[in-house]
């Protein structure tokens, strides 16, 4: 079968299409033809240390296909439209995927669409609900709000936690699309001070939570939006990972829950409860269009640089998908 | 009656005892009669901004004592023996106290030995548990193992958490109490470096739990002790409060929850809410001498500078109790 792999550690250059040997599933887990994979930070990550993820060579964390054979005990039926988290090796003519783990892809959506579910989602779903703790009339920041993430937190914050969103983004165009997607406050952060906007639009009080994909650049301003006993998830580094001068007395006079998290090297237990919880809660909300996948672009398989380097740019509004099949 | 204040912001040198008007309890409050006091640091960094507490020119915020009087609706009677938290007012012959903040104190407890209870075993509690969701079986880091909420936590984690506990202190005195209250890995701070130890106490894998009351000294030590998914609760900064360099990433992988806190500023309801599952839980602990108020020593009324000068010099073991009537 076909399949993307890197030649050594770096750019986007590094990324080569191969023949590989088509996996087999074991117990338990199913055997998909990928239609279509998604592109992750966590899969650029890889390509620059040159190692595919958990050992496997092939970059990819998420597809959308067909289940092809089933290992011993799985239970979903062969030809089956299914989307989810895979170990590695995603960007291939087929993957292996724990049984726990696929969901059944709604039927008005396409597998180009399903492929930009399961990463962003899920991540939303988790910090949202499990680690951030969001109950129903709170205020949320989500920053990056046109990014996969942000458009999938968007929606689930705003049809599931019945909360405030404030949002930001870098352009008028990616902030129109976050109030088509729900959210009620909108904060171009090159033009404005986002903890201005923030203080402004809650009474000075700041917000209940903060999901955070930005990291260091955004430290002081975060810790000026947070409301006292807020809890604040950080999921990304876009800012940068190192922060100078961290004042602690500040994290304990407003009682600040800080959590990091990443979701990719959690373990299939955690993985599986998860998408079972969340397959629970959206299904019908995917079904009734109230939820949606946002897909940027969709690039042939042949173009995975491209997709990447469209990554790296930051251009994206919503998921960058690779069609397989 | 006789209260102590400040005279303007500053060392111990500043305390002054006063005459003052005797407190009028309002609907709900209890007026007590206070036998004994105890110093916290709290009051120290107020000593030093000159305020008192939530606008009391009168230090303390614990006491134990004897109700003299029971304002409108106030549940508990006239005579009673109580212990428990106020807001300021602590250092005087009389304090009022809201009544669902009140503890009746355990017949086999002293009122100096009462004095030594609500803060730090409040504080221990509330980390332990609330925040730090201590479980069976877990390990916890407690680091200043000889202090007030030092001790406080070691007998609650083992009691009450039926945890592991690890312990640091700066003496072997420090240390040797420390297990006779319960601790089961002992660390001189001085003497070893104390991230070594928790990993070659834990498997390699750090601990799920530290409470920390020592901030940015121990930051880089702290990280390396915990486990991935561990708590962190952050409630002290002995060792400072500015941290030079934090790599968020690290917070990341490890999927840390890092939780500010502080006890005094919180809420009444909070407080009270605090204090009543506390009862609840240690009562019989307390009656059956399985927990026990550490006291390091009792000073006299007019002694308060002393006092204060012994928890600067950091050398007591347990808590230091000002004998009020």
């Amino acid at each position: 079968m076909k399949a993307i792999t890197v030649k050594k550690p770096g750019g986007a250059e590094q990324l080569q299409v191969v023949e590989y040997d088509k996996p087999i599933p074991r117990d338990g887990e199913l055997l998909i033809r990928v239609e279509a994979a998604a592109v992750n930070r966590t899969d650029i990550m890889n390509r620059e240390s040159s190692s595919g993820y958990l050992d496997n060579p092939i970059l990819g964390v998420e597809v959308a296909g067909i289940v092809e054979e089933a290992g011993a005990g799985a239970k979903i039926a062969v030809g089956t439209r299914v989307m989810g988290l895979v170990n590695g090796g995603g960007y291939a003519e087929y993957a292996v995927m724990p049984d726990d783990r696929a969901m059944v892809i709604p039927e008005n959506l396409s597998f180009e669409e399903a492929a930009a579910v399961p990463e962003v989602f899920l991540t939303a779903y988790q910090t949202l609900f499990w680690l951030g703790q969001l109950r129903k009339g709170e205020t949320v920041l989500i920053h990056a709000g046109g990014s996969g993430v942000g458009t999938a937190a968007i929606q689930l914050a705003k049809q599931i936690g019945q909360a405030k969103v404030i949002t930001t983004a870098g352009s008028k165009e990616k902030l129109d699309y976050c109030r088509l997607l729900g959210a009620d406050i909108l904060i171009n952060y090159k033009e404005q001070n986002f903890n201005e906007e923030v203080l402004a639009a809650t009474d000075n009080q700041g917000v209940e939570l903060i999901l955070d994909f930005i990291g260091a650049s955004y430290w002081s301003k975060n810790l000026s939006s947070i409301k006292v006993d807020g809890r604040w998830v950080l999921i990304g580094i876009l800012g940068g990972a190192e922060v100078e001068k961290v004042n602690l007395m500040e994290l304990m006079s407003k009682r600040i829950q800080l959590t990091g998290t990443l979701l990719t090297p959690r373990s299939d237990e955690y993985k599986a409860a998860l998408t079972s919880e969340f397959s629970s809660k959206t299904l019908e909300l995917f079904e009734s269009n109230k939820l949606r996948p946002i897909v940027d672009h969709v690039f042939s398989f042949d173009e995975i640089k491209e997709a990447h380097e469209h990554m790296e740019n930051n251009k994206n509004i919503g998921k960058i998908i690779v069609k397989v099949n």
